[in-house]
């Protein structure tokens, strides 16, 4: 059997310099007894535009299309602001999650012990937190249509249409369930039920998903902004979280910046299991392209080396090797190695970009 | 002359136990060179449901299109989860707000210097807190039709649209830059430019009317996400908030917890002025109608009655007398006299509803 395809899309800002070091990882790991890839690399974003005029040609969308998973960097930056809407840099990651149909949108947000102190709550309010979002990813007001902006002067209108299928909402709800279960076993979903009649519909689905074969997890419900609420006051008690599409980019916002880890959070968006039982997926860091610190050593790869520890367990059944980067990560951060962004605080040693990819692959 | 007319709306739950409070303060103002009150009273939320079969009496929206100011305490409860949508309490505010055209929500996170412990962030980062959120509120996904669920089984889809007209969002950034101007001068307006057509007709009409009058405010723009993920890691960085009505509630509520003093955040919802010069005008606690404590004596009375100050200061041009009742509430804080909510920290001295009410009376 030849090794399964890893399309790596470094992308833009810091996305290739924490790449580099990725790749580290990834050598390191089929070296010594991990999985072996066919690794691929293309373009995807403002990179993908100089090139090609488009952030993602059909080209690099198809090889996305056969790749076992897809390892991205990050995209966007200053230079593309006054590009056309479909020539973003962003249009390059909804087309991904749009054709790849990576529907279930996982974002840990979890602190990590040796950093406890960056977070801007108190840190015995974060300490030890380790909570999962679960944000649906291919519908909701990101795709629906009608959309635009029309007319003229006074006269203008902007829309974008909210909408959700039933089946959408039930096959990202069995994601969440199916997550909780080799967890805590508790969900909670998350919409605004009380003025959005879109929110009563998915209220609805999540509840008769959870009477079909899911009773064993505990299911809450909460009104968006009271979860908003919630997650600042006291995030330890949350689980997995269950939201729609925008809900979920602001709650895993908040969440993540809570944690004081933003440089440390990966992510994985998921499709649908393929005829060889892997899902379509994409892994990427839930930090920005970072175009201010970019090229020059700053960046912190930890983010990126850790969605490739998430793609080796979701997409390569290899929770091993998974856990072992785990490990040497946060066995770095105790040796009190830092990048520039892990700096605001007490002591640590300042590490470059390449030297933290170094002392991880260290540790391994 | 007469009195101008100021119809209480005392609502569910807590809403009439921290009301009778409020009715203290406004004896109070009207005994002691401040503005006299024809003080009316009615029924909204579930309260009118359980009398009138309706969240909303057409008489009570007259009087309040006929008030000078209305002041609201809150609505819902349990109760009501099981009423259609179209019966739950919430539809009463959504009317007001309606049909009273209140375009522009003002919601201050403000961090009372006695209570900064109480905020989950680091003392540091709240303490002085004082930031304005200016939030759309007649439209966005709110309102926007097509809306409703239509279809069967599997069939079954959620829609809510997204709609904004420019004049909708001049007017509310017009109010937004007003309002910087008697405040440290700068405006961040937040929206999704990246992923929403919406968000670019937002940013653009934002900058008009910038451009047109209101150069001497300083505009800056940042995407929701990002703004959430700043509000909770520097939230001092803000003066004015300016977003739209979905956005408005989730990081408004975000940031009223941050401020660790949720139960003492007042609001007021403003339409346009009047021939009398008076905008039409909706003030009401940020905090909801907590059913769990009510009847009880524990609720905190102190949002109710710094949202009766706002009337005095945007309705009534009476700035003096809404400052002396800061004032008080500052001083009574200070002396230590906590309501329930108020107590988890150290000291303090317990209080009911009734006791606050009248501390902070006996200051004035
Ligand atoms: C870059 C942008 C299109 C994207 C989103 O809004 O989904 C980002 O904020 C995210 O959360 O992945
Ligand atoms: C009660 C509810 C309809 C309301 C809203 O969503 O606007 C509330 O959350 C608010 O922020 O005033």
């Amino acid at each position: 059997m030849s090794d399964p395809t890893l399309l790596i899309l470094p992308g833009d800002g810091i996305g290739p310099e924490v790449m580099a070091e990725v790749r580290k990882v990834i050598e390191w790991t089929g070296a010594n007894g991990g999985p072996r890839f066919d690794v691929q690399e293309d373009l995807a974003g403002g990179c993908a535009y100089d090139a090609h005029g488009t952030p993602l040609t059909d080209g690099t969308m198809a090889r996305a299309l056969a790749a076992d998973a897809v390892l991205l960097g990050a995209v966007g930056g200053p230079r593309y602001d006054a590009l056309d809407f479909s020539l973003k840099p962003e249009r390059a990651l909804l087309r991904l999650r749009k054709e790849m149909d990576l529907f279930a949108n996982l974002r840990p947000a979890q602190c990590f012990d040796a950093l406890k102190d960056f977070s801007s709550l108190k840190p015995e309010l974060v300490s030890g937190l380790d909570m999962m979002i679960v944000r649906e990813l291919t519908s909701g007001v990101y795709f629906g249509e009608p959309r635009g902006v029309t007319g003229e002067g006074d006269g203008r209108v902007g829309i974008n249409t909210h909408r959700y299928a039933a089946p959408e909402i039930a096959r990202v709800a069995r994601a969440a369930f199916d997550l909780a279960r080799r967890r805590q076993g508790r969900v909670c979903s998350m919409e605004k039920s009380n003025v959005m009649e879109a929110g009563i519909l998915w209220r609805e689905v999540v509840e008769e998903v959870h009477r079909d074969g899911y009773e064993d997890v505990e299911l809450s419900h909460m009104l968006a902004d009271a979860g908003g609420m919630q997650i600042v006051r006291a995030p330890k008690q949350f689980d997995v979280i269950l939201t729609d599409n925008l809900f979920g980019d602001m709650l895993s916002d908040v969440a993540a910046m809570l944690t004081g880890s933003l440089g440390m959070l990966p992510s994985a968006s998921l499709g649908a299991p393929r005829e060889n039982d892997r899902p379509r997926a994409l892994y990427e860091p839930v930090h920005g392209s970072a175009p201010d610190i970019a090229g020059q050593g700053k960046a912190n790869p930890i983010a990126c080396i850790l969605s490739f520890a998430m793609a080796l367990r979701y997409s390569f059944d290899a929770g091993e090797a998974a856990t072992r980067i785990e490990r040497a990560v946060e066995a770095v951060l105790a040796d009190g190695v830092r990048t520039g962004d892990l700096m605001q605080a007490e002591g640590g040693r300042p590490a470059t970009t390449a030297q933290m990819g170094d002392a991880i692959v260290g540790k391994l």
